[in-house]
């Protein structure tokens, strides 16, 4: 439906029967104008995305970066006028870390420096180590016997996946009118392939049960250090975890994951025989003292007498990797949040329902801040008893799919919702969002509302780079935020927030799932 | 010319005149096949290239690198049954400079390892320094009369030209049939602006003089270090001198060229007020011994008794930057050279000139290798008195234009040489190397050879990211080198050289150019 078309209908509509004027949204278009002009022409999104990346710093999980990121959100969101601005806990995580030292190099055959850092939760090495490297590569578990006596003192050199090649395909991407046309349609029903999907479970299981292995073997002989690469080029690596964030851990070895291009320069060096000499030291700090995990929450109340016990809310994640400063996962979806409450205080526009903004930890690790904030407010997915404040949930929006502008919107299979979403993007197709997808997309926190049945939803965003070069890498900083894109989306979330603050009904749900005990959810 | 015009061609002309028979070249298909099938089928490029990057090392000038590539090198060339392989001293370059240690990180307002590498020639900081940093911007002299006083024990960030953002080009492409097309024309004479001219080497002096005169204001000053970057992103910088190689040469501060993502972190955090300490070791050793600058060379000796005392030269420079291993400036170059020889070698065919590898040093630091090889062997352009080997040379190859395959050659303006060329290209269509170019091509070695009136020729290659990822970068790693491409560029030199060895003539020759005392040249 175009914008004139829906004009019309409206115009034609204005004494329908409710059943048919209920599919007629409202639009207070003077109300969507000053969003847009604040968002588009005094926007902040920049200045919060430079504190939340550059000023607090990488923000892993409990770190002390996260802590900063906590206390600056609660204390800018007061600022900006929000109220009950809390940092909230949600439950025991496990210990923070973080990076006190990073330095490795290699020292023989010749010197040369060598990118890298600690993977997350990995301990310091005692002091500046310089040893000898070996190699180790294993397909089975039988192919790491030949290892056993000789990796003592040691930095084991593991494998690279895909290593980096000149590259013929751009990084960086929007999504073209044929793409976003496709996500209109629903998906077709996946071919079912029982035996290879189980073969892809039991590949992954093995591989994972076989660096479990390489892991303690490589302790159990002595091995000093480990060096590592999940994959990147140019200067650019994956960070992930390299020892569990619980208190009670095992410690594990000091490890590093390696720009590719270096690891695979010491690799090649030492299978050709030429002894291979790393000077390598870490300092790492853990932080057992609070294992709490926390999300930061503010709202904006509302002004409805009736509405205003009903609350819209937003959200990202606000934890990131370690190894940058977290600028498209997911500083970006947080400062777009944070704008979109600031231009519907600075507007000066009333909300009839309480908007509230959620800032989620811990999310890189496994949604926590928001499924157990959905846990202590709304329900536990594993029983579906429901909270009384599950009733009053109009709606969740997020953001967290890097720092391209919003296309559109996943309906998440609430087909109900689609007409919605339908109207509420029509003024803004000349800011180049116009698709309602009827498809769900997963891996970010949404997924927590959605598991009681809340509506709880995710924008489409245009991938740029997201994919290829920042997410999860030591190279996702502030440089991979354009303005244009966050200005774009903070109006646009401003704008879906405010529709739903403002709208008659709460938006439609889904029916209610079934409770899943713990064990039968991702 | 297609291949099926020539073949008839040739046969039409068994009995033409002599003029037209010259136009003809002689191609032995049963050798070219033999090379063909030696290059592509038993090729030890990439060994060679190994050696060169990883084994070797960066190989800066008069580096302890480069001298481990000129033994290497000739010890390499004479397994393979060359002959008189000597690293030849071209006369004095200056100091020797190696890298011992560098490190540096931001250790406040939060800890984190920065990438980057100190310029060629620079210091060693005085252990490892913790100190404040300042950010120094001036377009102009006066701009820089605002730190006067400010500088003292702070370590000065400089701008970062071209801050990274998403790219949607990729970094990699090959040359289309359209572009190959154009190279075939004459390009247009350029349209004479002589005022814009003006204008932009007023600029560049403007530019030039701003920045000796900040670098002598830093030193001053006091200043501890200087952190600047001259471009690059994801992990990749771009690398130069940051002082003069000669041994006589004025100290300089230490000063690191940085992965732009960091550094622009450390100007916002800086210039937003926030304190910004930095963590930095460098040494850097030099060395005054022997501040010769030497070049490789190595020879087959020609079979044919009238005209072994003719030379035909091959070459690439040896020399690299120094914070990565130089693999496509300019070791693929220099390991398919080799690779041509060796393929020769291999093959048993038997050249009737002498054919001789030179791999050059100092390229970089003004192509002084080849252009001394070339005064102390064949003419100095300054008098252009004539040596006794000036009339032997038959011919100089030359590659360095990174790792993509050859799909040509320019003729450097002599049209002469045009349809010889061609006819050589011939028999290698089906491998993509059809261009013959009567363009100029710059900014290497065939230049020394050309300034002097002897044919000197570079080849057309596919660029792949040679301009946007590898050139003078930290990147300029192995991975950058598809094997395919080095195997196909090795056949199509060798089959070159081996035609040059095997010709009646030697290479037909633009007219001798008059002397250019020193102050008019490049």
């Amino acid at each position: 439906m175009n914008k004139l078309t829906l004009l019309t209908l409206a115009g034609s509509l204005a004494v329908a029967t409710p059943a048919l004027a209920q599919q007629t949204e409202k639009l207070d278009q003077a109300a969507l104008a000053k969003i847009k002009d604040e968002g588009l022409n005094r926007s902040k999104v920049m200045e919060t995305a430079f504190y939340l990346t550059d000023v607090c710093g990488p923000r892993l999980a409990n770190s002390e970066g996260l802590q900063r990121a906590n206390e600056w959100t609660k204390k800018q969101l007061t600022s900006w006028g929000l109220v009950k601005a809390n940092v909230e806990p949600w439950g025991t995580f496990g210990r923070g870390w973080d990076i006190e030292k990073s330095y490795v190099a290699m020292t023989a055959p010749y010197y040369h420096t060598l990118i890298g850092a600690p993977k997350a939760w990995t301990p310091s090495t005692n002091g500046t180590l310089k040893k000898q490297v070996i190699v180790v590569k294993a397909a089975t578990e039988a192919d790491l016997d030949k290892y056993k006596g000789q990796l003592r003192d040691k930095i084991a050199l593991l494998e690279v996946p895909n290593p980096p090649k000149p590259s013929f395909e751009p990084d960086a991407k929007r999504y073209t009118t044929e793409e976003l046309q496709k996500m209109t349609e629903k998906p077709a029903a996946p071919a079912a392939n029982p035996t290879s999907d189980a073969d892809r479970m039991a590949t992954f299981r093995a591989r994972a049960a076989l660096r479990t292995k390489l892991t303690e073997m490589l302790q159990a002989e002595g091995a000093a250090a480990v060096l590592s690469t999940r994959g990147g080029s140019d200067g650019t690596f994956f960070t992930s975890n390299g020892a569990p964030y619980a208190a009670d851990a095992k410690p594990v070895l000091p490890e590093l994951e390696m720009a590719p291009e270096d690891q695979l320069r010491l690799i090649r060096l030492s299978e050709a025989g030429i002894p291979v000499e790393i000077e390598l030291e870490t300092r790492t700090r853990f932080q057992t003292q609070d294992l709490k995990g926390y999300n930061v929450v503010a709202e904006i109340p509302g002004t409805d007498k009736k509405l205003k016990s009903e609350v819209v809310m937003l959200g990202g994640h606000l934890d990131s990797w370690h190894a940058a400063t977290g600028a498209t996962d997911n500083a970006a979806g947080c400062a777009i949040m944070m704008e979109a409450v600031r231009i519907i205080k600075a507007t000066g526009v009333q909300p009839r329902r309480t908007i509230r903004i959620a800032l989620w930890g811990e999310e890189e690790q496994g949604l926590f801040g928001s499924r157990n904030y959905v846990k202590n407010h709304f329900a536990d997915p594993a029983t579906m008893k429901l909270l009384p404040e599950h009733e009053k949930l109009a709606a969740y929006f997020n953001l967290d799919n890097g720092a391209g502008k919003i296309r559109g919107i996943y309906a998440q299979g609430n087909e109900a919702v689609m007409p919605i979403f339908q109207q509420w993007l029509q003024p803004f197709g000349d800011l180049g969002a116009t698709t309602v997808s009827p498809r769900n997309t997963g891996g970010t926190d949404h997924l927590s509302f959605d598991a009681v049945g809340l509506p709880g939803f995710q924008f489409i965003q245009d991938p740029l780079d997201y994919g290829t070069r920042t997410h999860h890498t030591n190279m996702d900083t502030y440089e991979r935020l354009p303005a244009d894109d966050l200005k774009q989306a903070s109006v646009l979330v401003a704008s879906f927030v405010y529709q739903a603050a403002m709208r008659d009904q709460k938006l439609p749900r889904k029916p209610l799932p079934a409770a899943k005990p713990e064990a039968q959810r991702l």
